[in-house]
């Protein structure tokens, strides 16, 4: 199934029925220079993590960057309950409590948005138009998913793992609620948690209260929030959010590849002072210590390297030692500044040898583009 | 002195002679359906509270409306010091403990930002593009500011109070602290507090750790955060944020009157279910319940009305209690739902019989639009 038909949508604006006005000139796409107003909203209510805030190793619950697809869901703990069923032997309704008395585990992760970098395309997809800002690390608490699975009995012939949220909407004109699977395999691996707690505090509404996957290494699309229920198939699921959505697609025909893992990425703490609506930096003159974090999804981070020059020519940074297994690492570097106007740059390589590219990686729904940072110094 | 020399920009953008490259045509206005790259970045970093989290009382920490001018700042509390001085008998330097120690009060109050509703202007001042979602309600918790006052001795002869930010940065050009005044006698209103928890819980450093004045019923400028001085003056403070931002302008030349008070407002928890990216609402037929809240700074919230056809005809809600003195109050109404489109609105007016406009409240700045909230719905 291509894209198009999950989505329900055609190809052409005449086509379509969807219930709600179209965004643009129905493309899809928009310009540059032109962020429509029904994106901005998208950014309103969702947020990405201030890039001062990357200085902390586990960002604060409160700066930790955001993405909901629907609305944030209010839920009566005393009401809710998780339903695993499926091809399962034994299969449960769950209270939280339930959850929590089961072996718990705490972990720094580094969660980024798979549509982190979005704005930054050219034609830009219409969705929420994150720049670069869209990762944060915190330390959840949970319980491992494996020892879980064992527990009800997944039957060997279950193929994929279904995660249903709480969080109710219309995407691509279909009704749905916010719903993803992943392998058995994947879910069997010993990082993936089903987590109650972040940064040693119930998880508040908008993070996925009172329970929600975590998926380390992958891009958060698959930390499905606010769980209802989980459900062991027979057959790959082709539900919106992992046919619909979530692809790297060159079209709304190409169905493309899915997305999954972080792909490889550093950011830097913007240096001296900002102009307020431009956020341009002003910086003195002298030694300064650039530094920022770096992280490759379930990968390391091999080298990074910054450039003072809009990406001409790159300088080797120190790094620093990861928070965890599944979380970023820091990177310094001592830049002599001189009086003039700069774009500094920083980009990453993984251990297996990708780098991020100083160019656009353009997909049709602005999936992965972990272009390198830029970010424009005036030197005084 | 008018806001143009306090900007230390000309009207022209020809004259301008900033380090920095200017958004837009230099008029400092865009227009509706094209918002600019540098304020979607503004968007990514500050964040509004999501309309849904209306339906909480006291906005959970991490979901309540966030605007800094600058960057957030690192605090190391073991370094800090508030600073008082000025026209006073008895300067000091104080510690977090020395503060926490003094009488404490906890408020709920409800925040607004001066800002809010100015991206739905046409022409758009260039600034953050907020819609509607700039206001939350915390609790929060510090020591009133008059009794500090009486300790420190304010002289007869002060007139403004200085409240000095650690964020520094730039703005019309100027570099600069973020810095307002009140003055005397508003400071020595009850209400006043120096604060250091929210929710019952130390500030997070995106809300002013480890000390920021709240200023209940001011819109949220008034509020410093990160407070690093307070300085008593015998004239009224002419900084940057008093005279070159938050007026009610109608040119850049215009100095216009200076924003204070929270204009009344009330707000609609979207109904029914979103539409991913436009945010049109789904909605069942049948009756829905309505719900919202709504405030008005210091004063009542005497009336507040709904209506399902864009404004042409008004329904009375009913008026549940406000949270506290200086927070907002829940509004309900019985809608009866048939299939169809339709556009709801909701107004408010308060208890000196000020009501919303249903059309713009246009200044230069953008500052106290409280035009009725619009939201667009599908009954099916």
């Amino acid at each position: 199934m291509s894209r198009r038909e999950a989505g329900k949508t055609s190809a052409t604006g005449q086509e379509r029925s969807s219930r709600f006005r179209v965004v643009g000139d129905g493309s899809q796409l928009g310009p540059p220079d032109a962020v429509y107003r029904e994106e901005v909203q998208l950014a309103l209510r969702n947020r990405g993590t201030p890039l001062e805030g990357l200085r902390y190793p586990i960002t604060p619950a409160g700066m930790h960057y955001l993405l909901s697809h629907f609305d944030i869901p209010d839920v009566d703990v005393s009401q809710w309950r998780l339903e695993v069923g499926g091809l399962v032997s034994r299969p449960l309704s769950l209270t939280l409590d339930d959850i929590k008395a089961r072996p718990s585990v705490t972990l720094a992760v580094t969660m980024e948005c798979a549509g982190n970098g979005r704005a930054l395309l050219n034609p830009r997809p219409i969705s929420q138009p994150w720049l670069v800002e869209a990762v944060g690390t915190a330390e959840w608490t949970g319980t491992p998913l494996g020892g879980f699975l064992d527990d009800v009995g997944v039957s060997k012939s279950a193929v994929d793992i279904v995660f249903t949220g709480l969080d109710q909407g219309v995407q691509g004109d279909e009704i749905q609620y916010y719903r993803r699977s992943l392998s058995v395999a994947e879910c069997r691996r010993e990082e993936v948690l089903l987590v109650y707690a972040m940064n040693g505090r119930p998880l508040e509404p908008q993070h996925g209260y009172p329970l929600r996957l975590l998926v380390p290494g992958w891009y958060g699309m698959a930390s499905v929030k606010w769980l209802r229920s989980i459900e062991c198939i027979g057959e790959p699921f082709r539900g919106y959010q992992m046919v619909g959505s979530y692809r790297y697609s060159q079209s709304e025909e190409d169905p493309g590849e899915p997305v999954t893992l972080i792909r490889v990425r550093a950011l830097m703490i913007p240096p001296g002072i900002p102009d307020f609506v431009t956020r341009t930096r002003l910086v003195k003159a002298g030694e300064v210590t650039l530094t920022g974090r770096a992280w490759a999804g379930r990968l390391n981070v091999a080298r990074v390297e910054v450039s003072d020059d809009g990406g001409e020519t790159w300088s080797e940074t120190e790094l620093g030692d990861p928070v965890s297994p599944y979380a970023w690492r820091p990177w310094e570097y001592r830049w002599a500044a001189r009086p003039g106007t700069y774009t500094l740059c920083v980009r990453a390589w993984d251990s297996e040898g990708n780098g991020q590219p100083t160019t656009q990686h353009w997909t049709f729904l602005g999936m992965g583009n972990n272009m390198a940072q830029r970010i424009d110094v005036v030197v005084e």
